[in-house]
């Protein structure tokens, strides 16, 4: 058997793990030297590949270097929002292959959400279509875990566990006075709730904070809010309340837009804030109390000090596989997926889903998991997102006392 | 000599490490059976002791529970913002002063920043006044190292590390497209930039983010702003501004304020946004570019991952060492300080400092220490600052994979 390269991009927004999924495929093509060659990085994606930008991971992180990646936050190879026509008798398809080919390239992994599997979907339709040979897979990761056919997505982990953590330590910073306080946390999510809903693992008690929890899966009514928001008061002086950036009311407008209409300064520039900034300012005004909002930003999805463990050797895991089955097995046009074999004690196996299946879908919160009129946040949901979050992996720190990361030169 | 009581408040604004020379203080009072009987906690501070709520710290953290002190974000006790009356002939004083009779206080410990030196400055000067024997101390805490005759404050090591991180993290999120973008970070740091300052420490190679700095100690001038982007765009297409939430323009206007004058939403809110968010959105606007901003808020002074060890043993040693020196060298009117001795190796020991002249005064950054024209902070400052953020403490952690925090019943 000839042996083969192996050629692998990253794409969409970045997660904390992302990078972990990346050291699985090329830790595996650099285990498997009767099979595998050389391993390349697309740099900046299919966009960057196609102007000719790639590296060879063997000289860009050799020896002990490839470690780093793991707790990397970012994308190592850098990424690009870079969609494939349609029409696959397109140029650049030809184009694509002829490049492969140049390179040797037997197996094509691509790591990514909803429109990277797209990418993966059409490669594998058109490869097909020419009868090559390359095996075309696709590696999940988001940490919106809106990915269908798997049991939760790489990445998600990780984000959940800042969500739960900084939630915990956000209460604590908002309870020290005892004066009536709301604190909006703005989290992540536009259409899928998921991020938001795993606030619910902040509470440590009955009746801790969060009091009031909102996803984007559920119609957002102001009036019923501040009634919420007031009887809560009951509850706890200091009142913290986790919203979806994503919240919209019934007709469908998101609450983040309620006043992108007015706002323009000095210069005219448009102010555009987040509706954690406006829920803060209705709350202040209606209700007359101390308002603050905290809107949790990039941080959610690249923090290496909350790594998830669990997340990261599960994307590891997801690497490996991929790179194994394509090898081993001739796997082409699949999606590693995670399969739950049980919750207690949590076991997950890697499964293999068709990627035509998997683009342009999305998975939301199942509305039974939101109860107390869409505003608190199913057990089912803790049993299911609580072995996400578990555990603390190493973060190899650098002489300056700051975690030491992987750099492409 | 007869057994005496301790009793310690905290005050302003929480850090990552108040609860930590919360433990130093109870913990050397737990030490010290030859001299103290009970160490009591004040909860919400003076204000509520006043309304005569405490507890007995035997009781409410028994046993190994004291541990958890330590590594818990916020304020244990709960905090206040309450100025004693400037005259001392006025009734609180007497009042305060029958309640620690009542209780046998013979040390009284208060853990704050600028306004709690004052409290403990006035209660110092009043206990003279009527030649009672307790003691009475302060125990510095400020996220924003701005008292005077210290080396820096406990709280302020932990914000650092979190800033340098964070800030290294955003950096590598921000990076992965191939297309010009402005990230603004806001830190807090309303009249002392050393907060924001320590964002220099982020910087893994030259040339890195974050590529443009600014402190409230330099006026700020949006032209020369917006050129120096224009002109970082040559070292990177990425560019990481870092600015303090209290820079202002010559006239001493906040950036902030430019646009409180417009922004009212459909319910005529008045929308209030930081500087961070204006200069997002004046980024995008003039210089047509993809621009963000990241607030990053709270999290600052409140997240247990990004203790610094370092600075949370300092912290106890804080604690302690006020202990120590009021039991048995009866001192009073004192704020434990830090005296560095040594850069490298670093070595600091504690000092005490007359609370009359530290109270309501604050310390800004060295103007030689900020270099470039207002955009860049020195080797000084990073030689000043790298020993306060290293290590990372051990943070027990629960069963639901979250750290375990210390609770008030």
């Amino acid at each position: 058997m000839s042996k083969k390269n192996v050629i692998v991009g990253q794409s969409g927004g970045p997660t904390a793990v992302i990078n972990s999924s990346l050291y699985g495929v090329v830790f595996e093509a650099m285990e498997n030297t009767d099979y595998i060659r050389t391993c390349y990085g697309m740099i900046n994606g299919i966009e960057g590949f196609l102007e000719g930008r790639y590296l060879d991971f063997a000289e860009a992180l050799p020896g002990g270097n490839l470690e780093f990646l793991k707790s990397t936050p970012g994308a190592y190879l850098g990424s690009c929002r870079y969609k494939l026509p349609d029409d696959l008798s397109d140029p650049v398809y030809p184009r694509l292959f002829e490049k492969f080919e140049e390179l040797n390239i037997g197996y094509f992994f691509y790591i990514g959400g909803n429109d990277s599997m797209d990418t993966v979907s059409k490669l594998s339709r058109y490869a097909k279509q020419i009868d090559s040979q390359i095996r075309i897979m696709g590696e999940p990761k988001t940490i919106d875990n809106d990915l269908i056919l798997t049991d939760h997505t790489p990445g998600y982990g990780s984000a959940a566990r800042y969500v739960a953590e900084t939630v915990r330590e956000i209460t604590l910073d908002a309870c020290v006075y005892e004066k009536k306080s709301v604190t909006i946390v703005e989290i992540m999510g536009r259409h899928a709730g998921w991020l938001t809903a795993a606030s619910v693992l902040a509470r440590k008690y009955v009746g801790d904070n969060p009091l009031l929890i909102y996803l984007p899966e559920v119609d957002f009514d102001e009036e019923s809010f501040l009634a919420r928001v007031e009887a809560s008061f009951e509850k706890n002086c200091n009142v913290v309340v986790c919203v979806s950036e994503g919240i919209h009311d019934k007709t469908g407008t998101f609450i983040c837009e309620y006043d992108s209409s007015v706002g323009t300064d000095s210069f005219g520039h448009k102010m555009l804030a987040g509706c954690g900034k406006y829920l803060e300012n209705l709350v202040r005004d209606r209700l007359g109390v101390k308002a603050r909002s905290v809107e949790l930003n990039v941080n959610q999805r690249c923090s290496a000090a909350m790594i998830s463990h669990t997340d990261q050797q599960e994307a590891v895991m997801a690497g490996r596989y991929g790179l194994q089955v394509a090898i081993k097995r001739g796997i082409t046009g699949k999606m590693i997926s995670f399969v739950r074999c049980s919750d207690d004690p949590y076991v997950v196996a890697c499964g293999l889903e068709d990627v035509n299946e998997v683009c342009n879908q999305e998975k939301t919160v199942p509305l039974e998991w939101i109860t107390n009129d869409g505003t608190d946040i199913s057990e089912d949901f803790i049993t299911y997102a609580t072995p996400l979050i578990q555990g603390t992996p190493p973060i190899p720190m650098g002489e300056d006392g700051l975690p030491a990361f992987a750099y492409r030169k």
